[in-house]
């Protein structure tokens, strides 16, 4: 597989339902976050449902953090997607430190693709070990 | 555990190299792509990366789609979390459509958490199979 980016999945609770539900520090938990994991900010969009919840997307140089709360379970899922500079690790420690998250579970995945097959006979034999899904 | 929304990983290539650089092309293909899958549309920010490259993430009334590409490898990355209303399945169809994608690893995730251990035995054994990752 040749490897673009990393790609931490995230899924935190027992974390207060106030902080949840509150856009303006989650947008404060966001922005510092981006900075802990050395990450450039292009854009930011935070949303307050009603009647609660809130979702914020981060679109960064290095890919995205998206935020997604459901404060009446004290639960919220993240995910950092970098590519190239920036830690995850990092801004995802910042992350569920800011929003007191006891629990989380954390899956990391690497994000790419497998290059096409060649006639390096080893090569072709681990491709199809893994079949890849086909579209169209 | 108790699942709040449904994650397609995607990683897609052989995708027309042009393509995967033309922002109002991505743009359209997203915003087509949300329709499709049912989902209301909040936020959209689409950015061209120097030399090639782009960024789109759309921000919805049920979590979000991020998409990056590569043109240079004919290679892109897509997230479509959905919670509540809508079918990624069918947003996903409709992007990798759109983007001509010729091979795709797509990989769904169930998003949630693990409900508090009860009294309940059984369930705390459960829980106990597979322990989760406490923070702080």
């Amino acid at each position: 597989m040749k490897q673009i980016g990393t790609h931490l999945v995230v899924d935190a609770w027992e974390s207060p339902t106030d902080l949840l539900n509150d856009p303006e520090r989650i947008r404060g938990a966001l922005v510092d976050a981006v900075s802990a994991g050395g990450a450039t900010l292009i854009d930011l969009c935070v949303h307050q449902f009603s009647p609660h919840g809130v979702t914020a997307t981060a679109t960064l140089a290095e890919s995205h953090i998206a935020l997604h709360t459901w404060p009446e379970y004290g639960y919220f899922a993240a995910d950092l997607f970098f590519c190239g500079k920036g830690n995850p690790q990092e801004a995802l420690e910042f992350l569920t430190n800011a929003l007191q998250a006891k629990k989380a579970k954390i899956t990391e995945l690497p994000r790419g693709f497998e290059p096409e097959m060649t006639s390096d006979v080893t090569s072709r034999y681990d491709i199809e070990k893994e079949p890849i899904p086909v579209l169209q």
